[in-house]
């Protein structure tokens, strides 16, 4: 009935991903059995965690199959329905993938949720009271486990999961202090965010310099750390953490290409009594429903104002993608399918 | 009335330590104040922490001042007293320093305390049933938290503190796998210690060698790791961790003559949701406690069998720590001072 077009990972990157590695498909989207939904998308979104999926080889996850649709979160409309859960024109949230329609077995649990676009709007779902803002909560909540009046620090902080933690870290009475790249992006997380101050790490060819500039931003040092990029900041603000700090790892975006990226510093660990701590949020299911609530109402009633970049058609998901990667993209990174 | 000799540090070391940093003086001991007792020293302990103390500059203990009495726990006999609380001939373990007498304020809490030479003799005091067992209980049972059927690996592993790392998780019904240096040494961790297998670094040049014979060592991948000494072995150890690995930082040895000892690949502990923490256990005092009564209870019963390496007068504490340094000690370091 309809066609469906889709992108499929073609190849595996060689070092850096490139636009090689994606193909377009369109072939028919099939018919509908008992307990199924078909799900128009309206939105994809693009994280970095794919690139990890695209390489073969041990992870977290398993890998992306070579030939198969790429994972991708998307929120959309039922458009014909199988199932006494969902009927035509519900708003739902799920893992379609990088494709226009996605059929979903509605009965397994978790598969799709339905959800409330009065005050937040469909896109948000996708970020800031979705995935990247649970991931957000949980490495704040749970493993920085901020005090009021505690310095917190944040790299990529004009992205999805980044402007969450800043934005949750300041309703929790700490001074925050942002990284991102550019002038721009840094006008943002202070003005928009609410951020206490934003260093440009563009400016900074070393930690040592970056490690300078976030003294002068942290003048009682730093307690807890959310990270998202690794290489020369993760060592910049190892070397300007309290006692007893936490860092939360919830990405290292700059090696994701394969290049090594040691820590400078593994001393400071046992020097300051950090506690450095990896997580992925679909680990922990139990943090979804109150982080969610608090990021609903944090955006429903202005406090947050997430910002959005938007790809228009699925052909240009992949380019989308590689600048995500580069850190090309100005807040979360979507493509609209409508 | 009685001389005293002591060692105080007279330079910090440039790189290595050497045995020009030390200098032994003789001088007379004071009078007792109210309320002081003086304590003849029978033993000296040495420990790694002791040259994190010679450096200059940030670090998560004042330095030791230059000209003063080197740091050091100490058992020994009180020998005259002006304090209700001691009597002549009480055994008593503190912080006297390197000296053969020390003047202690023994009204203040913690400053000294009684011991029973009846089931584990003193000088054990200062190994498995003092600071350098309980240093073993807390990053073993309060950031390792082992789980039955898990593997433990330890580095240093014949050494004060990882001897009672290996001999408490195998209690916990572990699977423990040591790393030492000296075929020696593993011969003692397997037979006398009785862990499940131990490794000889020094047949490795490399991480990559020494990650697979940890592979063999531990067919179900590691779940804890208690590290006393970082650098290749960490970098090792890293690579075998299973998901939610938890890493104890405890000393990073390898590192404390100031050389670049970076983490080969943090990414790690974002993709295996590691967390890894530094400790002090002088900070975990609630710990104390219970720690002294399950090892006291090991070493009493016979199950936990620590070795010493004793060097003979405070002369020869110098070289002794420095080659405690390099590992040429074999079980807890101690100077006999009588």
């Amino acid at each position: 009935m309809h066609d469906n077009q889709r992108i499929v990972l073609a190849s595996r990157p060689q070092g850096a991903a490139t636009a090689e590695n994606f193909q377009l498909q369109t072939l028919p989207s099939p018919d509908l059995q008992d307990g199924q939904v078909r799900v128009r998308h309206h939105f994809l979104s693009l994280d970095p965690y794919m690139r990890g999926r695209m390489n073969e080889g041990k992870s977290y996850a398993a890998p992306q199959p070579l030939g198969e649709v790429m994972i991708g979160g998307t929120v959309g409309e039922v458009v014909e329905s199988h199932s006494s859960r969902f009927a035509v024109g519900d708003q739902v949230v799920g893992m379609g993938g990088w494709q226009l329609y996605s059929v979903v077995d509605a009965e397994q649990p978790g598969a799709l949720r339905k959800v409330d676009t009065r005050h937040v709007p469909l896109s948000h779902y996708l970020g800031a009271v979705g995935m990247p803002g649970v991931t957000g909560w949980h490495g704040l909540v749970r493993i920085i486990e901020p005090q009021a009046g505690q310095t917190v620090v944040v790299s990529a902080a004009s992205g999805a999961v980044g402007s969450a933690v800043g934005v949750l870290a300041k309703v929790r009475g700490c001074r925050v202090v942002g990284i991102a790249g550019g002038s721009d992006k840094c006008a943002y997380v202070t003005n928009e965010l609410g951020f206490d101050d934003c260093i440009d790490y563009r400016l900074h060819d070393s930690a040592a310099s970056l490690s300078k500039a976030l003294k002068l931003a942290c003048p009682q040092g730093i307690d807890g750390y959310f990270e998202n990029v690794g290489g020369m900041l993760l060592d910049a603000v190892m070397l300007r953490m309290n006692a007893f700090g936490r860092i939360a790892v919830c990405g290292m975006i700059a090696g994701y290409d394969g290049q090594p990226m040691p820590m400078a510093h593994p001393a400071l660990i046992l020097v300051q009594r950090l506690k450095v701590q990896g997580f992925i949020v679909s680990e922990h299911m139990q943090d979804w429903p109150p982080a969610l609530k608090e990021l609903g109402e944090l955006v429903g009633s202005g406090r947050f104002r997430p910002r959005e970049s938007v790809a228009q058609g699925l052909a240009a998901a992949p380019e989308a993608f590689l600048g995500l990667l580069k850190g090309r993209n100005f807040g979360k990174q979507l493509v609209r399918l409508i």
